[in-house]
């Protein structure tokens, strides 16, 4: 059976090329970066190849504000929980937003629990924040904003160039989720204004258990890992060579391909919800259909279950997803959705389409083929239809 | 020019199997472990497979109780500083050891400046700590003994099974950084009375960038990484699934060949000892001569600096250390050996062998043909010889 995977926002393939820049790490070079003999320094000089890539994606004027973590989630935790634990002096105050990926929000309310306050922002229907409500927000000890550039679920861009604004003229630091609009659509570091940018390797065809977290120099940045010296004292623990190093080949292919694989996958895209919509009645596209990133389609299907369409899908080869791969295993509707107050009709039947360097026209034509019959047969059991 | 690697202290080549083992799910089976669809719960299988293995490894008895985390380090850190703060109605006091990583270490001096208490016992001339002192270190708000099973610089085996005991008898939670002695001599969670061991990957011929979390049923243990519900919810983060695969493999392959490998390498160390002490004088064995890693054997050469005769040895093919790759950068002597009382005469010319799986009789001939006169000129041109 042919198989399609539209799940590219949960996880990516990873490149060809990636895995072979990764196995002489694993069969010759297989040292401990921290070490000064031969096989030492093979390690760290991978590592630096790749800091250097990841420095060039996103623009970064040095390539020691890379700091390399386990992933997204690691980056996120250390960027919030370090901040507010150096600024213990200055403030305990909090914005983020309320459709912010789980790393963020469960961070944010595991702080609340020991007296950090945070204020959520609230979203538009697109699931934009309003800037005049962060500015609005902004109090005398709020020494962080915490903003995801795109949004995981519905693809929505947030306004950060006009958040890293607010942020510096309040002198408040900005960090931004970026994991999965970084690889989508340019992102220039600088421009963005942040101080803390989070990154995955695995969202961009490198491999999982690696990413980085982006910490602009003189940001009072403190280790959320304690141990040896690795990351120049930033987070210890010995470094993932191989898994570095084929972030770093990531970087360097995605950046290579970024305009043409955002107007490839784009224009797929576009022919996926065409197929859609003309095929289907009572759909709802969720997220703007302008700022939004190139690959991903969040649409509602009325009248059934956003898990059962994924299961009939599946049973036809072809991977998506209701909305987070974090939340699954959880039934409630998505809290991202609710917060777009995204009503009873559509709330449930929910499916976000992640398309990826690797969707071809053949995977978007055979969804638009297989999911009408599969709605349809959905909606003929449905007990609320 | 033959390579000769002796730092398996400090990272190992992984065994190509496990290499093999995690190509798959790189290449096919690359779906997120969260996602309910095909993709998916193929990378579920790989990662419930690789749980069992390492349960098997250290006779933990559920499969639950493993947790995975980025490596040793995050494990260390995790389980002290996530008990500290469960416990912080109970007491606010840790014993650990003066000889500990520096990931156990550090976090114990990081924890200190929130005002949590810390004991660090002291060690006998090999390195042991005194059980005695430990049961007098005990205090009313004791909450975690935190205690290596064998220190990775020296090799020195401590008398955990005995702290469990002393733990057990106080109610007080137990910690053993198991990273070094774990797949060189049998380990038994159940007979060591640990309630959290750290376990790390690349220490056992498996990939850097993963490890477990041993948590015993019922210890009380927050999530140190906030976000997605992966690990039960206990470690937050797309899983590392071909990392954790790989770690896996190399569990099962550790355990099938753990008393064979045992042999083999304590044979070889035996004769790399014996080699040195007839050709070398002046020479120091630092730790204990028999309750000791059957890999590590710690040199120290008077007259001389340690990083002198490695990077000698480099230059030669051979890599050695002079004690952890997570210290170095730092030209300060071993504070390992500096708290086992070893003088100066000795304490700058410590030299950490630590052999392998890999290892081959012609390794060590090649080393104790080489190393005397790498000595001899060494302490021809040194000041204090």
């Amino acid at each position: 059976m042919k198989k399609v995977y539209l799940d590219t926002n949960a996880t990516t393939k990873p490149y060809p090329e990636v895995v072979e820049e990764m196995l002489p790490f694993f069969k010759e070079a297989y040292g401990n970066a921290s070490s000064i003999y031969g096989f030492g320094r093979t390690a760290k000089k991978g590592l630096e190849t790749a800091r250097e890539r990841v420095r060039k994606l996103i623009g970064a004027e040095f390539a020691d504000e890379i700091v390399f973590t386990s992933g997204g989630t690691e980056s996120d935790n250390c960027a919030i929980k370090q901040i507010l634990r150096t600024s213990t002096n200055k403030g305990k105050h909090i914005i983020t937003t309320c459709v912010e990926h789980k790393a963020v929000l469960n961070t944010c309310r595991y702080l609340e629990e020991s007296g950090v306050r945070v204020t959520y922002l609230n979203v538009d229907e697109y699931g934009r924040i309003n800037l005049e409500e962060l500015e609005k927000s902004i109090a005398a000890d709020t020494v962080l904003i915490s903003v995801m550039s795109a949004n995981n679920e519905t693809g929505t861009l947030m306004p950060i160039e006009e958040v890293g604004i607010i942020a510096k003229k309040n002198n408040i630091l900005f960090h931004t989720d970026a994991v999965q609009l970084i690889g989508k659509m340019p992102f220039d570091v600088k421009k963005s204004g942040a101080d803390l940018v989070s990154i995955s390797a695995h969202k961009i065809n490198g491999p999982k258990g690696v990413g980085a977290l982006f910490v602009k120099r003189g940001t009072p940045l403190t280790p959320y890992f304690h141990g040896g010296y690795q990351e120049r004292g930033l987070r210890a623990g010995t470094e993932n060579v191989p898994g570095i190093v084929g972030f770093g080949k990531a970087c360097e292919m995605t950046a290579s391909r970024l305009d043409e694989n955002r107007e490839k996958i784009g224009a797929l895209k576009k022919l996926l919800y065409e197929g859609i919509k003309r095929s289907i009645k009572d759909i709802k596209l969720n997220g703007d259909p302008e700022k939004c990133l190139p690959n991903t389609l969040n649409v509602s299907f009325a009248y059934i279950e956003g898990e059962a369409i994924v299961l009939n899908l599946d049973a036809e080869g072809i991977a998506v997803s209701t909305g987070s791969a974090c939340t699954s295993g959880s039934s409630d509707p998505s809290y991202v959705l609710k917060n777009m107050k995204v009503g009873p009709l559509f709330i449930q039947g929910a499916i976000r389409f992640s398309l990826g360097v690797f969707t071809s026209r053949e995977d978007i034509d055979c969804v638009i083929e297989k999911l009408p019959r599969i709605i349809e047969k959905l909606r003929n059991i449905s007990p609320v239809n």
